[in-house]
């Protein structure tokens, strides 16, 4: 058996205890591993200063440099995390259902483990705990394949988490880590259907079309966010330039972004030169259609759009805007060039918002509302391992209780049929 | 495009406007195609008895002839069928959490339909009711794929659909039935993610391992059904046998048959001659390993059993038995060759059934209970589409919640961050 096979079979055997891990038990091994990033930072910081050295050598550009870094800051914070799933309540053995049907059988559905999660990621190292945290909260053992670049940090980080595990007699196999870069072997992980249940890809498009070529065991994809707000004619235009224009700059590497504006044409005369005003001043790019240009007045900072601008994900200051006709043709644009993660309306018209969430299908659609809430923590998950755009199982954020599946559980007096 | 791609276009197209179909014209739709179905009987069984007379001709076995076949009395019950899904409660819009988090912000979360779901089945023309109605309740459109054999009868149903739909000022596509059986044209159906949501493959296992193998979209699989029943050292005996036998001989072709029994061996000596008294009485054979035999003084009726004999889903009058020396030795056989699909434990002992419903995680552990009880019916989803035995998404009974997911609807009053 190869490395990834083995690892993977491991992270199965220790599955099968996980499952009905006592809740104390598993928020003490969290807060024992949250001590010991704190205690040991020195040495987990040493590590990533290898890495850190190596990639500038390599040469691997400057966002991905800024994800692999580690500081006595960012330990802290991804020490708080552990804490905060830890006083999370157990989703394990919630029932979600609970009713006796006419043979008299008492029908629940409880929640129970996925089994094995495994994730393939790119630069982050805090995502190697995060990513356990979340898994062992759920009762699943996770297989984390983390990049190349952050090979050293991961180590440093999965050794203590093995350590915290076996202190409090779980499996240390509830964590393994494979730091294979051969693609044959990342293949070859993505059929093993008997060892695991579930692989999470994040990372970017290359990575998740090739999980999306190769697997056989099922997948969630976090595929990209192409975020649109609609200001509707009956927005309050003051609200809609703030939701915009920080939708846009606060973040705008992430995939809760926005990355492009639809105005109705009845108040984009208004809106245009506005937004253009605010680009300036917070310094992003407007790439508009011929109609919002002209509403903008072509001012400076606004570019022309090609087709392409339409439907891409810049995570970067720019932002595509277009003058539409009415809701309709907004929707339409929408279903076209979006991504089915987040879309907003910005309106006062209560038929307006309700005509566009009804029709809008993305994983979150906002009213009057930035786009950047699309977020495990905003929206009231605690914390999240990622954002699903695919239907199937969890769509939008995924907490702890999208890494759990229901059974049912059943019980009779002797019934038969 | 091929034929099988236009239909799956034709399906996605469809299917943005079921998103928003109102409840009402979703159950006239049902109630008309009922009407239809009774009303046209008389030419559904013409096509029926062509597919019969070709079908006999190509000699596919007693078993798929009576899997084919249509009656006046099977079309009433695939009528009442549709009236029955047409009462149930419209899933789509329903919310299943709603609440204010700290920045003000009303966040739900609501039942949307999946949108195109492809489902590919073997010779049974009922299924093409069935999955269309439930299919459409939920908001979805359905690209079938029915067995040759049933070509004429799959046709009849079909266009029956579409009429009703038609009737109702619905998208015809909102059904869609393909007939090749193309391999090359079956797998590039399997691969149709832009327009397919899902594929659900009911039938035999060669073709749960084509659709495996080849599916990019997303699939749900139900693999078969190994279900076991453990006899605790505390069971009562009388209620015991009656749940083997039943579970073995009520419908022995089907996923939910019991297809072994574990018995403690501290009962194994009442237990056993009984239960082979038992199957002389209601006619199932016994493979038994020895020390089953031994204790059933080896009557006649109780074959010796092979290392074949665990794991295997007879779907015939055949029945595995073995005794084991605890209930975790049941539970370990069963995480051996158990299929993940329904286990039950026989038990008074409260201890026992806690924690054989704690460790046997399979979609349906039952208590007291028969096997045969997971059903979509029985445990009260008033309809299923299948059995999963894959934990994404659906594990269990898929009724109408399953055939949706949900989206996060977010209210807000100009929030930014």
């Amino acid at each position: 058996m190869s490395e990834v096979a083995q690892a993977a079979a491991r992270c199965k055997e220790a599955s099968r205890t996980l499952v009905f891990l006592e809740s104390d038990a598993k928020d003490a091994v969290l807060r024992t591993l949250a001590s010991s990033i704190r205690a040991k930072a020195a040495s987990i910081l040493e590590a990533n200063a290898a890495d850190m050295a190596a990639a500038r050598e390599a040469d691997i550009g400057d966002a991905k440099l800024r994800r692999l870094e580690l500081t006595e800051t960012s330990l802290d914070q991804i020490a708080q995390g552990l804490e905060q799933i830890a006083a999370m309540p157990d989703p394990i053995g919630s029932t979600t259902r609970d009713d006796t049907v006419p043979s008299g059988l008492r029908v629940r559905k409880v929640r129970t483990p996925l089994g094995v999660v495994a994730m393939i990621y790119e630069a982050r190292p805090g995502v190697t705990v995060d990513a356990f945290a979340l898994c062992f909260k759920a009762g699943n053992a996770c297989l984390l394949k983390g990049g190349r670049e952050a090979g050293r940090s991961n180590a440093a980080l999965w050794q203590l988490a093995q350590e915290a595990l076996s202190q409090h007699a779980c499996p240390a196999s509830a964590i393994e880590l494979v730091t294979t870069s051969d693609r044959e072997e990342l293949k070859q992980m993505l059929t093993l259907t008997e060892s695991i249940d579930l692989v999470i890809p994040r990372g970017g498009e290359t990575l998740i079309r090739f999980v999306h070529e190769h697997a056989r065991v099922p997948t969630i994809q976090h595929f990209q966010g192409v975020c649109h707000v609609y200001v509707d004619a009956s927005a309050d235009l003051d609200s809609a330039i703030e939701i915009v224009a920080t939708g846009k700059t606060s973040a705008p590497a992430t995939c809760n972004t926005t990355e492009c504006v639809l105005v109705h044409e009845s108040v984009a005369g208004d809106f245009a030169p506005r937004l253009a005003e605010r680009a300036r001043a917070d310094g992003f790019e407007i790439r508009a259609e011929p109609r919002f240009a002209n509403a903008a007045g072509h001012a400076s900072g606004v570019m022309p759009a090609s087709e392409g601008d339409f439907g891409h994900e810049y995570l970067d200051l720019i932002l595509a805007a277009k003058v539409v006709g009415s809701l309709d043709e907004a929707v339409e644009h929408i279903a076209r060039y979006g991504s089915d993660h987040t879309e907003a309306i910005v309106a006062e018209d209560k038929a307006a918002q309700r005509e566009f969430v009804r029709r809008v299908t993305s994983s979150c659609v906002l009213v009057n509302a930035s786009t950047r809430f699309n977020d495990g923590f905003q929206l009231g998950l605690g914390a999240e391992i990622g954002i699903s755009t695919s239907r199937l199982h969890a769509y939008g954020p995924m907490g702890l209780e999208e890494l759990t599946t229901q059974r049912y559980v059943v019980e009779g007096s002797g019934q038969t049929r």
